[in-house]
């Protein structure tokens, strides 16, 4: 059942190594975002726990936990206390020696909807998530991996941080009937690069968020992590996680964004209807090309046509 | 055979009714691109005639040429006096009864490399195309109507125009190898919609081709036309083509852009090694889950997991 209006809210928050401040903080902030009328919130990536992929160290796998397990189940309670609906992120343990990077749906009744596990992992110096997390699967048919959550208010394609630079996650949820896509974040910079690099990065994260609003005429919420992580290893110099959360329209304008990178909240209020609107005007769906589009399932596409 | 650094130059012009006028103006721009320095050039969508797509209607078929055929040629010539490898758009005629819009590749020495011809076509009020245009077709194997096309200075990813929303279409090219992405265009606004909503769609027009460049770790070429286009027809309003062709790099960082609707030439130097430093340090090509991307060749994904 689609909503027509849906108050949304982006929580970004800085992380400490302890859990149970984590969660305090989530907790306020969750409560602030039902004081102010949300319906629906997002949370940052791994919001529990301080980001420890910048390391790759076994210990860690101590901080994993099963769904339902304390973390989906605390927000489970609040999802019903708050009268919101949560995604939020979790490291979870499926069984041993498999763990995944990954989303839980809370409905506003406090009900469990669905999970999604991160399917585009990174791994870079400072970012070891190859190490930590076994990619989601593509279970069923092929490309039922990214399929939204139903809830009580709408279709909700949650992608997690890496995945929002895959044009190809955003319309796979988009083509499976998504009303809003969702990216819990964790990004920030080497605090080695220079102001001007920094400046771009930030940017490019930015269009290429909003270009999925745009190839796919729907609403975009974005939740990052702040802060300065040191990295426990001392081979690098830890992240400064750069906020910047947003939400944008189905056309990719700004509704509401912070430029701080303090721990705060961001709100605004999304127009389902608009995407039916606007894929009137601009039927993209229309026009796929889908009798030409099977390389895009090949790593690279070979050709000699014009060498 | 591929260049460090490659000048390059964005034509946007008006164009009137009258095809010698038209080729005039391509003229004397394309001169001073050569006098600027630049070794490729990007011209707009169709830029030899009026945007005849605003009415259906048989007679326009009239102005359509083979290739090679005097526009080619003339463009051909062009690129040999000035050294230039010219990007030219033709309202092909293929066959009796089979026409297209097609780009065109001349290399410097006035050689033809090849065409490209135009996979989604658009079909809105005041854009008749699929009436006017055969889409090209998936000719060899999948994916390969993608194909960028081969000059002496690097492989040109070659899209036209509504092929910018798709990101699809980008990600092919850049699958098979292109070097830079290069959209000819003809967009502009119902000058009946409200100046809020008009600069929501330049600018989502500009953030998702910025996108390609994100997504591909490739710079991008925009020329679109510009000035006012009345609709013969009478039942439309015409067209206010809006111009704002833009270079940008490889992380979508705008290297030249035009700001005004007139007439003009815009240049920038890209450096074609970028895209190999920038897909090291963000290794989108690595991580792309190819084994979940099936769904991708469907207009719709149906599933039941979830409701």
């Amino acid at each position: 059942m689609k909503s027509h209006f849906l108050k949304i809210a982006s929580i970004q928050h800085a992380c400490t190594p302890k859990y149970a401040d984590n969660l305090q903080t989530t907790e306020e902030l969750l409560e602030r975002a039902a004081e102010a009328g949300a319906h629906l919130v997002l949370l940052p990536e791994l919001h529990t726990r301080p980001y420890f992929c910048q390391e790759a160290h076994p210990s860690y796998f101590d901080w994993a936990e099963p769904i339902p397990g304390p973390s989906s189940e605390k927000l489970q309670q609040l999802a019903a206390r708050l009268n919101l609906i949560i995604v939020g992120s979790i490291f979870e343990k499926r069984t041993t020696g498999v763990y995944h990077n990954t989303a839980v749906v809370l409905d506003r009744d406090g009900s469990f909807k669905g999970l999604y596990r991160k399917m585009h992992i990174p791994e870079d110096p400072g970012y070891y998530e190859k190490y930590y997390f076994t990619p989601g699967e593509n279970t069923t048919q092929p490309g039922t991996a990214f399929t939204p959550i139903t809830t009580s208010l709408g279709k909700l394609g949650v992608l997690i941080c890496w995945d929002q630079w895959f044009p190809e996650a955003a319309r796979l949820m988009a083509l499976s009937g998504a009303d809003i896509l969702l990216y819990p974040t964790a990004i920030g910079w080497d605090p080695r690069d220079e102001a001007n690099e920094q400046q771009k990065q930030l940017e490019a994260w930015q269009t290429i968020q909003k270009s999925h609003a745009i190839a796919n005429h729907l609403p975009v919420i974005v939740a990052n992590r702040c802060g300065f992580e040191e990295n426990p290893s001392d081979t690098e110099t830890g992240i400064q996680f750069w906020g910047h959360s947003f939400i944008c329209g189905a056309q990719g304008e700004i509704l509401a964004q912070t430029t701080d990178s303090q721990s705060t909240l961001i709100c605004a209020e999304v127009d389902l209807i608009q995407t039916d609107t606007l894929r009137r005007i601009w039927p993209f769906f229309r026009d796929r090309r889908i009798d030409a589009y099977a390389g895009l399932s090949q790593r690279t596409i070979n050709y000699t046509r014009h060498e």
